[in-house]
């Protein structure tokens, strides 16, 4: 399955697996991809916020970039929100000269009007080049800066490259239901829509009109598994298997803490070596470290992925 | 039971009943009290965020307030925050001349050191007389006010006519284990904690020093439940219910509609007449209105209450 | 001189007089009335962000309303921004009663897309009421909202009680530019531009298309002179009377300390008692104070007025 | 002179000069150092906020660096800021390599509590190393970052590295003065201050207790003067020079389209080729542009320098 705008499932928030010295772990890069892949993702996001991009290296950088692509089987993104358009431009051109199949790019925070942000996606895609495919990353909350339902349709229909739309606005199940609606009445053209915020609310935006989630939840395997049953109109397994792993995915959706439930997570499940991060790094306390465990037993009585 | 550093339980942020023409509902006023009382709240909270403050014309505001303290037998918190000090000091003298048992007094938007918060603080005690016991409400998210556990520390010690501590910093459990520590250690005095966040982690704040809820949800009768569960030390039972009700919580903690969730659920549970608004008013669409009665269907088939 | 959109000149933003004990100094109200209409002023605007409004009591601020339009013979406007639009129109409502020739609306500072800010503006006219004129007060730097000059526009547009804007953008000269093109092009009704920002741009303003100015700045006889200069066409005269004004404009125009320097200002030129601000209050160190009389000194070796 | 907590005089902020089509003008990036030189800098400090660098790939940041520092007979400090450590440390170690004298470093803006900022600096001073010298750079007006004197202070006295603060907070006069405060009694180590915002309050800083000013006014020849001129204690004559000019530097100093007038300045006194900037760029309008003109034919009347 390629990325385009027919794209459904779920595309993996990769995290940048390191060592407990701080390098990063390839091994553990190689491992996670095979996971995500084989916990049935259709893609996967590299270098996104919560894969700790800020902290590396440019060299580094485009190791990981390397390194993924060579090993996935299925399409790689790469975030590449940068504070200029050089950086991005440098970035995205490195990204796809690897094989990547497309980047993702957030509004830069300083954003306020209408016009403002328009006029910056102009100019990524000018700086990145029109024939770069891309995702439109709208989070509001980490971002600051607001983006309405007519602004997502103007920069959709602006630039043809623009195949999906990350949405982590929040509340925003009105959102998806209004681009929608424009599609359907032929305001806008195809394009897919993957949801973020740790899948807090993957149990309705399926049938909001969302074609899947992207983000980087420690049971991608479950989120695939969620789309699936939704696409087979299965409601209520759905619902109980949203519910029980939604205590979970709440605690995981902690500002700051939220990588390291994930890193804590993947690592219980085996799929990377260390939960180690770069810093600056906000680590689990001991306390902390026993609620995510607590819930994992919890979440095992029902779905024994989380028997760990 | 008295508004004491002692206090715990569950204080209900009340919310607001109008007619559909707009007009206050004080018929819905006197149940939604008595309905606050009988599922065990030990308080309630008026004139907060989420009970359309900004919408009340003064006259308004102080029949509220003297409706509601008239027929409660549990001390009454009215919300004083306001653009000035002047305001703040006048809306205090009324309420505590009414008979409030006390004030809650969030921090200004503008506040960015932490010099500026402890001033800021001392101003509204100082305005307010620092006789008039209050609530200091700590909510970043909203507020965009961040305000450390030493500054919070430092306020407490500062006006021992700050009484308690509504906490809605999110992540937060930390800053509970923290401020808790520093009690223990002696160097801070007794003070009470009761968490907000529409009881998004009520599963784990108690553990970690909590001393209960300060939260608008439409099932107050189950957090006083859920707080009960953790007093007697239960906390398998305390988490099958609150994890029960989580997608529901989850659902209304949504900035914006998490109050028109509010008062569908208490007017389908016969509390309310009106799930009416006053403008500026985000409404529920009919897919939102459907996803929270399946929501609720789901609830209630492990909590009768929920079948409405 | 009415008020309406052929509004032009000086509109006065007053400030609150008190005496040393901090009640309002309703002599000095009355002389600081007599001394903007003797200075030239078009109009007087009261209860704005620098008349200490929101350390006000209703009551008071009812009886500054009441005593300034009483006396005064040019339009009064009064400042109705507020948390909530119930507010906003009974302090709108009560302001025309008294005789109020309209009334200023800032946007509230959560507002971020353009579809919010129209909206808001919507909101507030159908709270005050459609026969309510007003101007709209455009002030990012203070309010952290952005508006382009389309949703200036659109609110135009849309709301024919919308008389004036009162523009403080900074940098906002070309957004006069853009406003004057659309309202000579005809895409755009007539309406009144006045310029805030304590005038720092007033030395350009006017030909940018401005009416005059709207603010607060000590030598308010200065500001009719200029703009009277300017209408004249005396363009380099214009400069010079500014340029002797600018570092004392530039000194007053620092956020916090501004109110202080002009109060000051005011109270050595014999217009007010006592420069005694409510708290909170940032009042002028004795240095700062000996900079803002030397400033003085050195104005008025070009313009006599400042010979205090 | 070398970059100690003894500096003092003129840090220019460089502009960093594009040719038409885009490409880094070289021979301008020469004859502007050399400019700087011979207008009295005492240094020198690239890829500020104003030298456009995030619109630079790194190897043309890196060769910036070096054609500056190989020219420069005077300290080069290097702005280092970037969204992670791992980028802040990759430029300064590349900077301090190449024969920079400093680095400068700016908070990250999502910084809220005292603690934060403080923690961020120390990640940051081990992420370069604490025996690179370092800048503090304080401009809450763009960064929406507030440091207090009191965080100031601790930032310095915990990292002997810090050698100046860059400080641009507005109002920012009594910083000045609690700092110094601080130093005379001995609780503060000596540091350098530097003060920046265009110059705009150069006036008063250094009777205050800056040693100067690190800003990119385009004439530094003016500010080293007018520096100098405080040194020797004659106040009115510095006054005279400041207050002509200042209705340019007031004009110079509106975010966004500042650095337009600033190259245009710098390209008319014949310093660089053009006055390109990479894209996104505000240009001047030519409304504006004449407006600069006639501001400088206005400031020659006092000052030769301007007579362009």
């Amino acid at each position: 399955m390629t990325f385009s705008v027919e794209s459904k499932g779920v595309y993996a928030i990769a995290a940048t697996p390191f060592l407990d010295d701080g390098s990063i772990d390839f091994n553990s890069v190689d491992s996670l991809t095979d996971f995500y892949q084989d916990s049935g993702c259709t893609g996967i996001t590299i270098l996104g916020i919560m894969g700790e991009a800020p902290k590396l290296e440019p060299e580094e950088s485009r190791a990981i970039i390397k390194r993924v692509i060579s090993r996935a089987r299925i399409p790689v993104i790469v975030g590449v929100s940068a504070p200029g358009f050089a950086g991005m431009k440098s970035l995205a051109r490195t990204s796809m000269d690897m094989g990547a199949a497309g980047v993702m790019i957030a509004p830069t925070p300083a954003l306020r009007t209408d016009d403002q942000i328009i006029n910056y996606f102009a100019g990524a895609v000018d700086a990145i080049g029109d024939d770069v495919p891309w995702v439109l990353q709208d989070y509001p909350l980490t971002l600051s800066v607001v983006i309405s339902p007519g602004v997502i349709a103007n920069v959709i229909s602006n630039h043809p490259s623009c195949l999906m739309l990350k949405h982590e606005d929040w509340p925003g199940l009105e959102k998806i239901s209004k681009l929608r609606a424009m599609r359907k009445s032929g305001e806008l053209r195809p394009f897919s829509i993957l949801c973020g915020n740790g899948g807090m609310f993957l149990d309705f935006e399926p049938e909001r009109g969302a074609d899947g989630a992207m983000t980087g939840y420690g049971f991608p395997d479950m989120l695939t598994e969620l789309v699936s049953l939704f696409a087979q109109g299965k409601r209520d397994e759905a619902h109980d298997l949203f519910d029980a792993h939604l205590p979970l995915i709440r605690y995981e959706q902690q500002l700051g803490i939220g990588l390291a439930v994930r890193k804590h997570v993947l690592k219980r499940r085996g799929v990377i070596a260390s939960d180690a991060q770069r810093k600056p790094a906000q680590m689990l306390t001991p306390t902390a470290r026993a609620e995510v465990d607590y819930l994992l037993s919890r979440v095992a009585r029902h779905d024994k992925r989380a028997a760990v």
